[in-house]
């Protein structure tokens, strides 16, 4: 392997399927080092997200510390998760281990101050989930804004259609204030949405190809046969693959140049009747220099290679 | 010319420079059969656009009915014109001659009703204005809406960017809560928004090729200056050329066959805080039979001539 520096990552992640394949993705990148993760609502109430984080730690062997976070949006209630396509436990109804160690006692936000506090300019975040533990920090404290290196943001949908209302993808209609505080925050954002990640696609063949005698294999298995059946059922369209979301985000907090990206303005809607949780983006005047980065075309296949490579996949 | 059959309509107009060139085009077609106009605010106030509208009329020596219609949007304020594109006048400050005749007596709900009900599933309505007039029909009688033939709306923007936000084009903008109403209400609507009006152009060229011998050729070449400066003032990436939407929108009442459209559920937004305004398009689950039909591809040249032919532009 070409010699390349580390980077140093926090992930926040709604453990979640995409988002077990993203974490197997980074803890087994030697060009990313995973300084701690934070958990929150989402895919699955906190607790149980924070357990399947920590589950899947372990299958990794590894021990990196991971946070509680957010119960619930900002400025409304949760109304629990959709469990068609991540299952009642988040990992479409896999078997899941029980983990070997409990959460960090430190919460979420308190962890995210202390690094980004010690190694100012240093820290990419990358969010898998909805947005509040960001949203949370900088309530807390908005000096610490600047010293975030970049925010790698898995949500929105600029110039496609949303996942869960026509315009609104699931991350920032999940919880739209605290998309819309961190949009207008000032940190660096490269928005990986699904303009992207719906070219980001894991297929049956490549489950067949998985090793079968990687520790996370049976569950990340079972749990991916889940989410594959659960898109072949409510999309015609989309037979025999799913979109990978979450590792997409990853890889490109890891390697930039794997998408195109555009510099617009972004706004949150978090009022509309019809358009809550849209990111809507001011592309009438063209590109803006200080924009938000927002992810517009992919290197599918170099993406597609690496992930195989990370995660145990032969190759096609 | 190839036997056609003869299309009644009515205009729903603002006039407006671009409604100008609409009601010159649709006065002068021998396909189409002009029963009336009616008006309301927009470009300018309701009574500016009627004259307006009687000026046009006047030059071309036609006595189609005029009835003047909404003074302001349905639910909300009307905070006056934006002057910079059609002028304090509605017509680019360009002299326009006193109206030879008034409006007619009958306001423009009520004569939208006496014709729909004399002549049921005969008539085409074109808007090029606010929807309030037909949202103010359908308020005083919504028996009345399975009585219109096709509504062919000269708004919206699908799948392009806005022009008075960044997702709002001015006609829906401009009246959101009529807007959102229409297009609930069952008609048969063909969307003819920035998607195509923004690839019918007008240009510099082409006004130096209008017939000077034509009575309106001195009001709309300086009225069309000033429309067209106006874009290159504001608009860096439009040198030269204007786009003329409310012509387009005749244009394919009068001949469907210019446009490509798609079939789409479309919802206007009339409650969010950045996308108050928005034709919010579901393309999920691609088109649905039943859906709005959304005009996405222009056989631009085959308009551009027709256009030219209709009112007095030589060939290129």
């Amino acid at each position: 392997m070409a010699k390349t520096s580390v980077r140093r990552i926090i992930l926040d992640v709604d453990t979640g399927i995409d988002d077990a394949w993203a974490l197997i993705y980074a803890l087994r990148a030697p060009t990313l080092d995973v300084l701690g993760i934070t958990t929150g609502f989402g895919n699955a109430d906190v607790d149980t997200t924070t357990r399947n984080t920590l589950a899947v730690t372990d299958l990794l062997q590894s021990r990196v510390p991971v946070y509680r976070g957010a119960v619930k949006p900002l400025c409304r209630p949760w109304d629990g998760p959709v469990t068609s396509y991540h299952g009642v436990n988040g990992l479409g109804n896999a078997s899941v281990p029980d983990p070997l160690r409990p959460p960090e006692n430190t919460e979420a936000v308190d962890f995210l101050h202390q690094v980004l506090t010690a190694l100012p300019h240093e820290v990419t975040i990358v969010t898998l989930a909805r947005l509040t533990n960001i949203a949370r920090l900088l309530l807390y404290d908005p000096h610490v804004a600047p010293l975030i290196s970049r925010l790698v943001i898995m949500g929105g949908a600029a110039f496609v259609p949303g996942n869960v209302t026509p315009v609104a993808e699931a991350n920032i209609w999940g919880d739209p204030e605290a998309a819309d505080l961190v949009f207008q925050s000032g940190i660096p954002i490269t928005m990986v949405g699904l303009d992207v990640t719906h070219r980001a696609r894991l297929t049956w063949d490549d489950l067949d190809r998985l090793d079968s005698s990687l520790p996370y294999a049976a569950m990340m298995r079972d749990a991916t046969a889940f989410y594959l059946k659960a898109y072949e059922r409510d999309h015609p369209e989309m037979q025999g693959w799913c979109p990978i979301h979450d590792p997409l985000a990853v890889a490109v907090a890891e390697d930039p140049s794997l998408v195109a990206v555009r510099r617009y303005p972004v706004r949150v809607e978090h009022a509309g009747r019809w358009t809550t949780g849209m990111t809507v983006v001011d592309a009438r005047m063209g590109e803006q220099p200080h924009g938000i980065e927002v992810a517009l075309d992919l290197n599918a296949p170099a993406f597609l290679h690496r992930f195989w490579d990370r995660v145990g996949i032969a190759p096609a």
